[in-house]
């Protein structure tokens, strides 16, 4: 095998693959490193472990034909620095020695037996497909995964439900504590209904990838036990969490006592100075009164002092007082965008924010009950 | 008390004192906190520890006079985030209870009793003193300091060297493996000799806070068990160690097989690239081969492979083949600053590191027997 590679493009392929490549999750060695494939005039790197598989395709001369498996912790930093535009790849059949060379940068070492890595497989056909832009898919995956449990006793809170009707497509993912939930109109109907929940970390190795400077066509392919997600030169596969995500409507509350208008980021700076008390009080407890279109906040660190502030809202109903875990709103908060964000509450049940006439995305959090 | 202080102001004092009332390394409530006294029309704040002390003023308005001696971890973040260009400190002198206010936050919290701290003392008369800007103190301090051994079984090695001799002042550190050594002319001779050996990480303290946008006279003074050292308005003091620092001087080599110039960065990236692999290695290892005008570097990760690259050079002498452990390699190259640097070797000794034409700075690397 030769082949000749930009560094840029060698260097952007690596870091695609590269957190796959590098999961010691289990340890067959046949399930991790890479696979550089150089056969049918295309330079495909491909890395592939229990959980996601990807394959991309990368620029570049095919000398001469050839693939290689490697396992390199070294090799993406190695290259990156290297001092020369244009980066050699050479192996000898006769040996399993690879040769990196650029600039006055030579660099040999083993390669594995290509027989032994386990190659990511494309299916072009699942039982359904639909296609989005990268831009409002990454949306959809950042302002919802991120309040997926952390605790790994039930899986299915693990992960993000992707649910697809026709034109609709809904992302949610809760803790049982907390949940968000993002929905988006497909401009072409999917061709066929997608229950799938996808595993969090998994989603948000995704977005990480998905490209934004220019948004591209993402097309979504579901097979039975995965999910395949293909943009531009990449191709991505998602092991699926197996079990049955609740009928999330119905924790969506509806029925409120008040409705509060209020500066998103006026409200997020005062959230975050008493976080600063409040994440040494036990649950993190931060007590809100609400009245007299004012939101005052109280915490109490009991080692050290009690802190309180307030801001200025607009708001219909009663007086209200209730409490909630501090980096539960404050987590929620970073996915709010407008100037102005909704809180919808009801004493004692669970509150609802959403940016200001804004519906396709909303956040609940249940209350804490310290009285 | 009763005081109103600038929000930025507190900040930067209470930036400045943090790392001190921080310190958690003893367990005498009297030694940790802070002090936060207006009393004769000057608000002070300090912190004091066994290894330092500190002391800086604050403008501000005192409308009521008080002293208040406070630990909390929350204080310094809390005001950086007040929505209010002024703070408001208050204290009763009926309950312990100090009130911090700003914007329309209002902390609330309860304070030590002010005779548990123990002040810093300023002393204006030491055995001896000097005078020296704040750039030329830091630089002095940078390149030296990170030579120091980490490992506490030696103290001495811990510490860094002043060794002042009429206008002559030089900073020295050694680990025993690697040595750097940076010397000045002050303007005017100190008042008496100096040796002292100052903890090192005490140092990186004291380099963090010396003004370098504007040098500003530092006036340093010796106490039989401390170093003073004062600047605008920043009063801090230092523990030293006990003990005798070996002869540096005679460690220094004076005599070479081989002068050789190198472009400082493209020695650095090479290095680093070689590092790459080299960190893998056992101890480290970096074998260079300097020959032909060229220096040739190499290394081998046992587990995965090997590495060489090489940079050109001037050079005079024989060919030459020594081995050095690359992190001493690296970091001493991160405190050179010409565009090239001379390396002066001879076999099987100390090499000796040094930007080009400037002699008042030198770093000393031992080599790695490999054969």
């Amino acid at each position: 095998m030769k082949l000749r590679i930009q560094k840029n493009d060698f260097t952007q392929a690596l870091q695609s693959v590269q957190k796959v490549a590098a999961n010691k999750s289990n340890n067959l060695s046949s399930e991790n490193g890479l696979l550089i494939k150089a056969l049918n005039d295309v330079i495909e790197i491909q890395a592939n472990d229990y959980d996601m598989g990807i394959k991309t395709i990368v620029p570049g001369i095919i000398e001469e034909a050839g693939e290689v498996f490697l396992w390199d912790p070294h090799l993406s930093e190695l290259t990156r620095r290297i001092n020369s535009d244009e980066i050699i790849l050479t192996k000898n059949e006769s040996n399993s020695q690879m040769t990196i060379h650029g600039g006055k940068l030579t660099y040999r070492y083993v390669t594995m037996n290509t027989e032994d890595f386990n190659e990511v497989e494309v299916v072009e056909q699942g039982y359904a497909q639909f296609e989005i832009d990268s831009v409002t898919l990454k949306e959809l995956i950042d302002n919802t995964s991120y309040a997926c449990a952390t605790d790994t006793s039930r899986p299915v809170f693990t992960g993000t439900f992707m649910d697809v009707s026709e034109k609709s497509l809904s992302m949610v993912a809760t803790d049982t504590h907390r949940l968000a939930l993002k929905s988006t109109v497909l401009e072409q109907s999917a061709t066929d209904d997608i229950q799938a929940i996808i595993p969090s970390r998994l989603l948000t190795e995704v977005s990480r990838q998905l490209p934004t400077d220019v948004p591209v066509v993402v097309k979504v392919t579901a097979v039975r036990n995965y999910l395949a997600i293909q943009f531009g030169n990449v191709y991505m596969r998602t092991r699926l969490i197996e079990g049955i995500f609740p009928d999330y409507r119905r924790v969506i509350p509806t029925e409120f006592q008040n409705i509060i208008t209020v500066n998103r980021s006026e409200f997020t700076e005062a959230v975050e100075r008493i976080s600063i008390v409040a994440k040494d009080a036990q649950y993190n407890v931060i007590n809100f009164e609400i009245k007299n279109n004012q939101i005052k906040m109280t915490s109490q660190d009991p080692d050290h002092g009690t802190v309180e502030d307030s801001v200025e809202c607009n708001m219909s109903g009663e007086p209200l007082a209730i409490s909630f875990n501090g980096r539960f709103i404050l987590d929620l908060l970073r996915h709010c965008h407008k100037d102005e964000i909704f809180l919808k509450c009801r004493e004692n049940s669970p509150m609802l924010v959403q940016d200001k006439d804004q519906g396709n995305c909303v956040f609940v959090v249940t209350p804490m009950r310290t009285r």
